[in-house]
């Protein structure tokens, strides 16, 4: 269970929710004062599971810092990445269960530790059912997740590991802009949806090209040409 | 592209409109007589490519017979099938380009011969321009796609091939009501979304195990309950 925080004076995040909502100039003046009544910020700990097939609906969440990453699970235990959310983003399908044409068994956990407005399931049930331009919105936030997937499931499918290794270690090069990726192999696999074997083989084969350097807990890249090549094919 | 076929007397298909389409009501007289002036009974030929990320938007089709395949498709040309439509049925996403949300690449065969009605990308955009029930109509559709979609990356990500190569087996008997599967390897491994090496190896495993016999064109299931027993574990 996510921490509940102090419920901020209204006029706070009123304006965050304004801002967020784009169907927030067509509610009433009594539905956005609902919203904001009823909208409460949360803190997930790093790790927490926010969502899965088996637990509660909580609703809409509206991230304000941190990191979630959603996820399919399977009985095996193995899990590959769908996509990530981060600050300034909405989270629309932890309220899967008020959506009647989604229907499929998700994962959602909190990446790093993450602060939220949450909208509870409920209260967005009754909003969706008010007004249309709620329903619409939910749904057309649920077609950009299904766009980020099928990215992803694209890279999956297709896209030989090799490339896709090189492709994730250059990403997370330009997200931090050092030489390393201070990332486990097992963190590596689950952030590619890719198999620990693979990266493991990968990575000392990149090792033995000198194109990276191992040490315990990640990586050094030392050939960033090369990496770029295979990664882009430049 | 599919034979446009003749126009039937409005009152023809606005019955099919009205029912296919529960915005319907929500239409003004107007948009109502627009949309069954636009509306184009058309044929694709089996085999006829509907949608692709490099072709024209046709827009929406209303399945009346026949069946589409919906399918991510490689730079090397492996494909994996994502799901299937049928008569009755709305092909939503060969409207995509007026959908701001979604954005993959999708392509659409016709897999029989096929009559649907068409509403052309122009007319449906300005209808969803117009009226926030089409536009949420149309979202709406397109998270069904995702479940089903979600679905099949489920079983190709997780599930061991032999029990999906059961399961589909098993499937298909229940379908056409016999014991035969007349499809060749190449097609149940398109349908699976799996490699045609593996379909082949696995069906000869299964003839090994007098579960089938196979023959040129098809396989007929001999042990359907050693097939039930691999494809539900009972």
């Amino acid at each position: 269970m996510p921490e509940i925080l102090p419920i901020p004076k209204c006029g706070e995040h009123r304006q965050c929710l304004a801002c967020a909502f784009p169907f927030w100039d067509k509610l009433t003046a009594e539905q956005q004062e609902m919203l904001c009544r009823t909208t409460r910020p949360v803190r997930y700990r790093k790790g927490e599971r926010v969502h899965s097939p088996v637990e509660n609906c909580v609703g809409i969440l509206l991230l304000r810092t941190g990191q979630f990453r959603a996820y399919l699970l399977s009985d095996d235990g193995r899990d590959v990445t769908l996509y990530r959310l981060f600050g300034g983003e909405i989270c629309i399908l932890s309220a899967s269960c008020v959506m009647d044409s989604v229907n499929f068994d998700l994962y959602i956990d909190a990446e790093e530790d993450t602060e939220a407005y949450c909208i509870s399931a409920g209260v967005f049930r009754s909003l969706m059912q008010q007004n249309v331009e709620v329903r619409c919105f939910a749904y057309q936030m649920t077609a950009e997740r299904f766009s980020d997937t099928m990215w992803t499931m694209q890279q999956i499918l297709f896209m030989s590991a090799d490339r896709r290794l090189a492709i994730f270690l250059a990403d997370e090069l330009t997200k931090t802009g050092g030489d390393d990726v201070r990332l486990t192999q097992d963190q590596m696999a689950k952030y590619m949806g890719s198999a620990r074997e693979v990266v493991s083989r990968l990575l000392k084969y990149f090792a033995g090209e000198g194109i990276v350097k191992l040490y315990r807990g990640g990586v050094t890249v030392i050939d960033k040409d090369r990496l770029t090549k295979i990664a882009y094919g430049e």
